[in-house]
């Protein structure tokens, strides 16, 4: 790329990496600067990660929530995509290398925005991964179609040779993680195998499947107030899904998990499908920028920031959602999008000759959750919203933040078809998902 | 299965091999039958093969042409849907034994419906299939997805670091087989380069992506009139395809193609991306079943069978689709549809005591290919169209062939953005796509 670089040698280099919410927002502010902006990423496509649990379970195609980055920023003159992923950046000599299929590339940059967001974390334990997959990209909700598909048609084969014990360890699914993504996936889980699925096998009747929903924490949703908590909880419960509080993941084997629940007392839960919705940490490149400014990360891999978003001694790289340990800020995309707004115009300010330096102000503008159809929360501030208000809420917002205009009238439609209808259109699962074909053939069944 | 059956016994027992055409409209046409119906097939889906090459291209999603063939037979109260593939058929004790992740199961029937199709044939190369793809299932459409629009990342890389061979490697894309997926492969490869990519890139221009299609016949498009087979050679030709005809392939490699032109001439054509339309093979399923009433499979491994579609010397067995080698039939949907018919048809006679053994009697309705965007053939008994109406013709047709209204309304609106504007909105590429990866890999680039 150093050869592009040169033509354009005069107009400021910025380079961005990541295409998540954080980057490809970075992008669009930057999209009438005089800058050349270059945004390198490991997939060639945003993700639109709140709705990957919908990909999960045969809602949307990974099209609609994962719109090619390439496509969505085509009209930007001043902007190039790059796959790659990006394995150093060398802060003295400002280069960015990055490698794609085995080929190495580098880049120069006069300003560097850092958004690679987060990976799956199993706390310590990499060997559950294999059991309860993540839900952090494409191919960890195909991943999960193609088990949780799977599970119901081993189900039917052992209900129709009279393989009882087997039949309900393929029927019970257990959510880990009582986050926003593992209250939405449970509530999923719960409605595919009441309504999707109810009359399409012979042998077994899917809604007496076992959805169990498992945290640590003794609530559910700990990003919002306990009232809307509690609520969800009844709803949680309402829809037929055990809701296990205060209660700790001690193993997970292709068979089941082991629990360790609030009085110290172990259980174990025989279920084929398990889902990690539990855990995140900030991309390895957190740590890597870390080590070269001697700071340390903290417990989830984030790096602590200057109040601007910068790396401290380096004005030129900024860092931005979820890798970041500033303030408590979550980790949502509003702190990713805000982020991305106040580097870019931090960015702009330093080539007008204005100051720079501002705080980023995070503006909280709520949160939301979906329990079931027609069912969420949400909270702006001090209004509280639950059951179908928050829902008609949810819905809007979700719809406005998909990126580009056909996406969300599909959208639209497999909602429709999917929460005033019960069908799913996007079940397809294929040969590709082997270790969805492994999971299952390594579970007893 | 005997577990399930003895509850029915009374009534009689039909097993239906795959759930393809054949395989789903005869499920279809004994839905309301006094019979109990059993579909195995080793897919969860129905295909809706003639547009797999839009899941390849990016145009639609896997649901859109894959729905699970448990939802479209959910109201069959008679019809049960199991996953597993057919490894054996006892003729004698008429017991159909398969196998799901390593589990087998057996089934038996008074009546038996093989509908289990074609597989890709690479004649005698199989070597070749590693670096020239099939388009036969949704995994070989992904797999394809992921080499074409991995080209197109792979080249703007090649061309910013100043690799101009590499670039027009992997710029130039080979479809070997001048069928109806061939020339509807090279059209939208070409749609792709000249209109959908045509702002996305810095350091290439898609346009001038190559595209030829290759074929060992004198013409493309065998099945239609030399008329229609000539104006499709000029349109493809007008749109920048490269179409050598009466050329054979004989080697491919990761990085290119050594073609045998009419007059025994060779060349090499250096391409990254090569798909293979060119021809089938029946599933071993034909072999095993001719094997057992001693008769032998033609060229494509394709069983001979009674006027009636029976096997010879077994009325309760009927084979049907592209399996079969009568009268010689073509490869289309329409066989399958029509031989799906008559065999329920004669199954429903059997059991009403009414005379069976009547002769399948296939019914042409005629056939299309498009070659671009509002640009098709035709050909209807004498009836022939080129253009634009041909084309209307072909957007009726395969929308009301799509499976449920769901996918018809998602399918006309994911046409309506890629024919009336030029976006894709299915491009995703997943990890998953490992093959692509490597494919990559492999190549110089």
């Amino acid at each position: 790329m150093e050869h592009m670089s040169q033509a354009a040698r005069t107009r400021p280099r910025v380079v961005i990496i990541g295409s998540g919410f954080g980057g490809l927002f970075a992008a669009r502010a930057l999209g009438r600067a005089d800058v050349d902006v270059s945004l390198i990423a490991r997939t060639g496509h945003h993700l639109f990660q709140p709705l990957l649990y919908q990909v999960a379970t045969g809602i949307l195609s990974p099209g609609e929530i994962a719109p090619a980055t390439r496509e969505v920023l085509s009209r930007q003159r001043n902007t190039q995509v790059i796959l790659g992923e990006v394995g150093d950046i060398d802060l003295d000599r400002r280069i960015v290398t990055a490698s794609t299929l085995g080929r190495t590339h580098r880049h120069g940059y006069d300003h560097l925005i850092v958004a690679a967001g987060t990976d799956q974390s199993w706390f310590g334990n990499p060997q559950f991964a294999e059991f309860a997959p993540g839900l952090k990209s494409i191919d960890d909700a195909l991943e999960l179609r193609g088990r949780i598909f799977g599970a119901f048609e081993l189900a039917e084969l052992a209900a129709a040779q009279g393989r009882h014990e087997d039949v309900a360890r393929l029927m019970t699914f257990v959510v880990v993680g009582g986050g926003a993504t593992g209250v939405e996936m449970a509530g999923q889980l719960a409605e595919l195998s009441r309504r999707t699925l109810r009359r399409e096998f012979r042998h077994i009747d899917p809604a007496t499947s076992r959805v169990v929903l498992v945290d640590v924490a003794p609530a559910v949703l700990g990003a919002f107030h306990p009232h809307l908590q509690e609520s969800s909880r009844v709803a949680l419960e309402r829809i037929g899904i055990e809701v296990r509080l205060s209660t700790a993941v001690i193993g997970v084997d292709a068979d089941g998990l082991d629990l360790e629940g609030p009085d110290g007392e172990r259980t174990r839960v025989e279920a084929v499908t398990k889902v990690w919705a539990a855990g995140v940490a900030a991309n390895p490149l957190a740590r890597h920028l870390a080590d070269q400014v001697g700071l340390r990360v903290d417990r989830q891999g984030r790096i602590p920031v200057e109040a601007d978003l910068t790396l401290p001694g380096h004005p030129e790289v900024h860092v931005i959602g979820d890798m970041i340990a500033l303030d408590n800020l979550p980790g949502v995309a509003q702190v990713a999008i805000q982020g991305a707004r106040h580097a870019a115009a931090e960015i702009r300010r330093t080539h007008r000759g204005e100051p720079t330096g501002r705080a980023f102000r995070y503006h909280d503008k709520g949160s939301m959750a979906t329990i079931s159809r027609f069912r969420a929360i949400t909270q702006m501030g001090r209004i509280r919203l639950t059951g179908f208000i928050a829902w008609l809420a949810w819905l809007a917002v979700h719809l406005v933040y998909i990126i580009g205009f056909k996406s969300q009238v599909t959208t639209l439609l497999h909602w429709m078809v999917s929460f005033v209808g019960r069908g799913r259109s996007e079940r397809t699962v294929t040969e590709q998902q082997v270790f969805a074909r492994r999971a299952l053939e390594r579970s007893r069944r």
